[in-house]
C-alpha cells in the first residue's frame, strides 16, 4: 500500500463538510497533537462516544457513506438526548487497508452528514486494524442544564418523537431474517433509509431543555431505555402498548400486535423518550407541529420500580429480555453509551 | 457469558481512581447520554483521540493492566505536548469476550494511571469485536494559548526531554527482534518499564506554555516529528546528532553510534521535542533542574524546509525512511494523531 495517514487524511478527511469553519468552536482542528475547542461563556460541553465494529454494529459490506452516516447520527443522537447542539466530531478509524473505492465513500457520506448537522470533524486517529470506527460527538449546552435521565417524577407523562419498529424490521431484511419479496420497493428503502439515516431529533432535544424532566434516546429498545429513566430516577413507568406510535411499514408486515410487540423491545430507532410535567403536556401538541415531529403521549410516571407495559384492556404485558445486552446476543445491531 | 455491558461498567469501571470527583470539571460522568464537563472561566479544553489494536499497537497477550496504562499515558503525553492539564477521558473498549482476569487487570492499572494522572473515566462504550481499545483525553489551558507545532522560528534551540531509544529497543524485546539474554535483568525490567510505562511530560508541557514556540510529542520518532514542526512552521530544523541523550541501556546493547541512528527514528518515546527562542534557553537548565527531568538542546531552527541531522564534523547524516507510517508497516508499535 502506498498512502501514508498523512495522505489518507489529506485526501479524504479534509473536505467541505468535515471541515471546521475559522471563528468557530473549534480554534484549532486536524494536524497538532490536540484540537482545541472554545465553549461560549454561561455553557458547558456534552460528550458521547460510540463504537462500531463491523459484522457486530454495521455489515462489513454495507454502502460505506451509509456507514459513515450511521455512526455520525447514532452518535449526535446522545446529544439530543442531553439538550446540546453540535460543536464537532473526532474519529478514530481501524481499516484492514487503505482501500481508495471505501475511503472515499465513507468520507462523502461522512462529510455529507457533518455538513447537515453542522458538526465538523476536529481530529482522531487512523490505525491498521479490524474494521472498527470510533466516533466521540461533543456538544454545547447552558451550564447547569441537561436532559437527564434521573429527573422523572410520579405524575409525569411518557412522550416518545417518530415511530417505533422500522429500525429493528431494517435489521432483519439486511441480517436476512426477513425476506425482500415481502416488500415493496418503497418499503425496502423507507426500511434501509431508517437504518442508516436515522435523524438525530437536535431540534427536540433543545426545545425540551425547557420542558421535560428526563430524557433518553432509544438505541437499546424503548422498554429497555425507559427503564434507565426509571431506575435513575427512583419512579416506575407505565407503558400503554395502544398508544405506541407504529411505522406503517412495520405494522403491514409484522401485523399490529406484533409490531406492536416489537416497538417495545427493538433497537436502533434513536428517537427520544421523554417525560414531562403533566402541566407541560398541553404545550406538546403545539411543540410537534412547530418542529414537524410527530410527540406520543406513551405512558406515565408514578410511585414505584421498574417498566410496566399495559394492553389496552389494562393487562400487564410480560416484557421479556429488556432490550439488547452487549455480550449476550452478538446477532443484534443495537449500540449503547454507558 | 453472563455479563452485560451495564454489569462490567458497574463491576470494573466504577473504583477510586477512575471516579470523577463530584465538583470536579466533570458534573455529570458515567450512566447517562453524554457526560458533561465545565470548562473553567478564561479557559479552552484540548482534546486528542488514540485508537490502539491488538496485535498492531500492542502485542495481544501483553499484562492488560500495562496495555490500559500504556493506552492512556501515550494520549496524555499529546496533552502534554499541547501545554494543557488533564480534566478526564473517554473509553472505548471492544473485546472478544469478557474475560474477568483480563478485565480486573485492565481496570486495575486504568485506574492506578487515571488516579496518578488526575484523569478520571468520564464515559464511554464497550461492545464486543476484536481487541480494541479507544481513549480520548480532554485537557484545560488558557484561552488563547498553547503549544502549538507552527510557531518555530530561525533562531530558536530545540530541546528534547529525557533520553530516546528505550522504547524501541523494548519494542524490539517484545517482538522477540531482541533476545532477552543479551540483557541482565534490570535492564530488561528498565526496557519495558519505558514502553509500558510512559511518563507523560504533564508538567514540563505546562511550564512550556510561557516558554516554547512550538512543541510536539516524539511518537513517531525524532526526525519524524520534528518534521511536522519544521512543515508546518515553514522552517529547517538542524539536528545535532552527537546531542542527542541516548539511555544507557540502547547505548550499551546497540553501541553509540548505531543508538543514535535509532534515537533519530524509533518511535514510541513520548518525550517532548520543543523549541524556544534563544534568548529563554538561558531558564532551560533551571527548568530542568525544577523538574527534574533532563532537557536536551539537541538542535537549531534556521531558514529553509525540512530536518538535516549532522555529526560531530558537521556532515549530513541521511534520516532515511523518517518515522513510522501507518499502512507501509505492521510490525511498528508506534501510532500519532492527525
Amino acid at each position: 500500500m502506498s498512502h501514508s495517514e498523512f495522505d489518507i487524511i489529506a485526501r479524504y478527511f479534509d473536505q467541505p463538510g468535515l471541515r471546521a469553519e475559522v471563528g468557530g468552536a473549534c480554534s484549532l482542528g486536524i494536524g497538532d497533537d490536540c484540537a482545541l475547542i472554545r465553549v461560549a461563556p454561561g455553557h458547558q460541553l456534552a460528550i458521547s462516544m460510540d463504537l462500531l465494529s463491523a459484522g457486530v454494529h454495521f455489515p462489513a459490506d454495507a454502502d460505506a457513506a451509509s456507514i459513515a452516516c450511521r455512526a455520525l447520527a447514532v452518535n449526535l443522537s446522545d446529544l439530543a438526548a442531553m439538550g446540546a447542539l453540535p460543536v464537532g466530531f473526532t474519529l478514530g478509524l481501524s481499516l484492514p487497508d487503505a482501500d481508495e473505492n471505501w475511503l472515499a465513500a465513507f468520507s462523502r457520506g461522512l462529510a455529507q452528514a457533518a455538513g447537515r448537522y453542522a458538526c465538523p470533524l476536529l481530529g482522531g486517529d487512523l490505525v491498521r486494524g479490524p474494521l472498527g470506527i470510533s466516533i466521540q460527538v461533543h456538544g454545547e449546552l447552558p451550564e447547569g442544564r441537561g436532559l437527564r435521565r434521573d429527573g422523572a417524577h410520579p405524575g409525569d407523562l411518557l412522550y416518545v418523537s417518530g415511530t417505533l419498529g422500522d429500525a429493528g424490521l431494517a435489521l432483519d431484511l439486511i441480517l436476512g431474517r426477513l425476506q425482500a419479496q415481502h416488500l415493496s420497493e418503497a418499503e425496502r428503502d423507507s426500511l434501509l433509509e431508517s437504518y442508516y439515516h436515522p435523524e438525530p431529533r437536535l431540534n427536540l432535544g433543545r426545545a425540551l431543555l425547557e420542558r421535560a424532566s428526563a430524557a433518553i434516546d432509544i438505541s437499546d429498545g424503548l422498554a429497555a431505555d425507559v427503564g434507565h429513566i426509571a431506575k435513575r430516577s427512583g419512579v416506575a413507568v407505565m407503558l400503554s402498548l395502544a398508544d405506541l406510535p407504529l411505522s406503517p411499514v412495520t405494522a403491514r408486515v409484522l401485523g399490529e400486535e406484533q409490531a406492536r410487540l416489537r416497538a417495545l423491545t427493538a433497537g436502533d430507532d434513536y428517537e427520544l423518550a421523554f417525560t414531562v410535567p403533566a402541566a407541560a403536556s398541553a404545550t406538546m401538541q403545539e411543540l410537534a407541529e412547530s418542529l414537524g415531529i410527530r410527540l406520543s403521549c406513551i405512558g406515565a410516571v408514578v410511585a414505584g420500580s421498574g417498566v410496566h407495559c399495559l394492553d389496552a384492556s389494562g393487562a400487564e404485558v410480560p416484557l421479556g429480555r429488556p432490550g439488547y445486552q452487549h455480550f449476550n446476543a452478538a446477532e443484534n445491531g443495537g449500540q449503547s453509551t454507558p
